[in-house]
């Protein structure tokens, strides 16, 4: 937060307890509404916002309710009338409408559609039917569109008429009178064509599109590739059902890059913002992979039970130490393959067909770092772990970096194939990649280490 | 890739095998910039390169140019003709010049002004000044400003003549004589307006801008914030100086997420797609963290040595064996804490001034969950570890899972703070964290392992 808003939250602040509400509602009209939103819910208890909520301007206050929590909307919506309910649903967008929606329990979600017009509760229906994930569920149903044959003049009278109540008024559709979209004409155009000029002659008839069922993530993908401000959204049939704009694709892009984050992390994806999660839900996003990744421990436990006392005898022990460096070093090395790779998937950078050109850059890349992490380990060995401990010999030292080499190239295959298989599969990369990584990576390179420290250090 | 384009990619590979230039360039202008760019870049050599581009429309070479890899578009310069350079570069908004002129070579950049207009030239010398990492470098000076006095009608007389050349029309700039940024009025506005409506009274005149030194990240944050298309950018007297757009901040969004990624996987951070990142730049992105980070295990080593004849006597060597387990787990316990906390970061979600309620969060959330792994890893050893390895007595079980216990809550404790420390001092929280808990949380739990198996295991 800014200094400058700091300021202008006091101001609110002190206008609000000395109640001098007329001077407040004009200094709320100057501030952002998601600003208002943060204001209401960090400086308010739950009955000052009910109150502050309810001096807002009216076009204002369905713009700060969208931006409210969850739960802010529900306690929110359980204080209000039906008229004033009405009133701030009237205002939304359709899109975020059924934002809301989703979050709500059924009481609430009764309340809302018995305040919505009939038309915008056919509209919200069929806008909740489609998945989460999927274009269908990030698109708004309120767009411009035009008939081919309408002139530029009717065109602009048109969105004079309607575009109030639109998302965009920028990009507008041609479609024919089955609703077959046909092509796509942007205001710039319009503006820069004479009065009398046909839509359907000046419009670009390639248009790009998402098909409803799409996943988001790929829908907000295109935004980002192509810099649209808006993008239509058509049935199989090719109708127009709707449009997503860019401020959604742009709340897509974040999300899905902090989910998977959040996944890399052996963290189940949350959506709540970090200071609003309750203790209860961190613990529940984070215990089920703490405790399989602890689970699988097991194996190495067992692996190193099982050569123990062969490891004792051989160089009294001193091969046992250096198990943790081995096992970091090779779930570091798996961990950046699987990291770029399962980036490289989220950016469309990457698809399943490219899994032998990854597999050949990992494998080129993984030779020189494994030998350059080799050599220096072998160097650190002999010039300072033999200062501590006389017990390491060349021997070990041999064998402590040779498996290091070894461990660096298997970790970074398994880094990077891990995810392609699993997007074949289509189970989610980041989720599946990194905590079998570190298990798979984890066993063979104990198993490897153990097996040639047996073999070949009481030789040397 | 989906299906459509692939076929439109043969299409276009068989038409300029064929040699069916006119053919191919109607196909062409039925495609967009991007996936042009991309199959010229995929699909042709260097020579076929430069005939393809010549090929293309000229309203849509320079689209298509800026989509480019550095080294492509660094190639096509060096073969295209000063007429044709200059036909390029005209077209190119401002800001996309200097991105492209940031990446090229000095005989390049020069070949590059000097095909450019001197006013152009003078503009692209000015934001070139501004760093990398600021809002300067990301914007454009290509807006469309009105004087408050204007008129509604003489406002759309302004952005017919000279709209073409900007990046966007619909959000406008009302400046006054010395460039001083007043307010913003959208073309929605100047649509929904009466013609003889005056300027200066239907704009918005709180403005939310940035300052040309602002960091990018935080401008991009606005964006998605407030759901803006565009952002005025003012320097250090309020004059305008130029606008972000959004596609631009969305391509923000997407580098600084991939950044993050790479440094929490401890690679330096590269902005080339990874499958154009040669084996060489790879090694010089992953190598030295992980040397750092295998050096830095040389401290495990070090305290598993000087521990080594105890823990070899006590319960014959079994402590050894869950060593892998307390270090991993509490890497992950750690990582957990730490992903959490420096996306919240990024996001500015969490800010330093946090730290106690940070601190407070993860306390609570660690406690929950270290007695939840404790217990659960208690019971593993008793009943199945115990199966495999009589030497898992009470005691070692009891002891290992403390430790556990007090592991995992310094690594989330380390976890939280490192990445609000890292911050504060200015430093990169993503890069700070995530390898120094790892170093600090191994050492520590190590010791506190070490130690007390050594006092309470003979005793239990």
């Amino acid at each position: 937060m800014n200094e400058e808003l700091e300021i202008k939250f006091e101001q609110l602040s002190q206008l609000f307890t000395d109640r001098k509400f007329q001077i407040l509602r004009e200094q709320i009209s100057e501030i952002e509404p998601a600003d208002i939103a943060i204001f209401i819910e960090e400086r308010l208890d739950e009955k000052e916002r009910i109150v502050f909520f309810r001096l807002l301007p009216k076009e204002f206050a369905s713009d700060v309710f969208i931006e409210f929590d969850s739960d802010t909307q529900e306690n929110l919506i359980n204080s209000l009338t039906d008229k004033e309910l009405k009133a701030v649903i009237d205002d939304m967008f359709l899109d975020d409408t059924v934002d809301v929606i989703d979050e709500m329990p059924a009481n609430v979600v009764k309340r809302i559609l018995k305040n919505s017009t009939p038309q915008d509760r056919k509209q919200i229906n069929e806008l909740l039917e489609y998945s989460d994930d999927s274009a269908g569920s990030l698109m708004t149903t309120e767009y411009v569109s035009f008939n081919a044959k309408n002139t530029v003049s009717e065109a602009f009278d048109k969105i004079r008429k309607t575009g109030p109540d639109k998302e965009t008024i920028y990009t507008c559709y041609v479609t024919d009178s089955k609703k077959h979209l046909l092509g796509v004409v942007s205001v710039k155009d319009l503006l820069l064509a004479k009065p009398d000029d046909i839509v359907g002659e000046i419009m670009d008839d390639n248009v790009i599109s998402a098909e409803t069922f799409e996943d988001k993530e790929h829908v907000a993908m295109k935004f980002s590739k192509y810099g649209f401000i808006a993008l239509p959204v058509v049935d199989k049939e090719g109708c127009l059902v709707g449009i997503v704009t860019v401020d959604d694709a742009v709340d897509v892009i974040q999300e899905e890059a902090t989910e998977d984050v959040q996944k890399m992390a052996a963290i189940l994806p949350t959506e709540k913002p970090y200071l609003k999660q309750s203790t209860w839900s961190i613990w529940k996003a984070r215990i089920p992979w703490l405790l399989i990744l602890m689970l699988s421990a097991t194996f190495t436990s067992m692996i190193l039970s099982s050569y123990e006392e062969a490891l004792m005898i051989i160089s009294s022990g001193v091969l046992y130490t250096f198990v943790p460096m081995l096992m970091g070093t090779a779930g570091n090395a798996g961990g950046q393959s699987s990291a770029t790779v399962i980036r490289a998937i989220a950016l469309d950078e990457v698809k399943f067909k490219d899994i032998f050109r990854v597999i050949w850059k990992e494998l080129k890349a993984s030779l020189l770092l494994a030998l350059s992490v080799g050599v220096i380990c072998f160097a650190k060995l002999m010039l300072i772990d033999r200062l501590f401990n006389p017990n390491v010999s060349w021997g070990v030292a041999g064998v402590v970096s040779l498996v290091l080499v070894v461990a660096i190239i298997i970790a970074k295959f398994m880094g990077c194939v891990l995810p392609l298989l699993a997007k074949k599969c289509r189970l989610d990369p980041a989720v599946v990649a990194s905590p079998f990584i570190t298990t798979i990576v984890d066993a063979l390179s104990l198993i490897i280490y153990c097996a040639l420290a047996i073999a070949f250090v009481p030789l040397l």
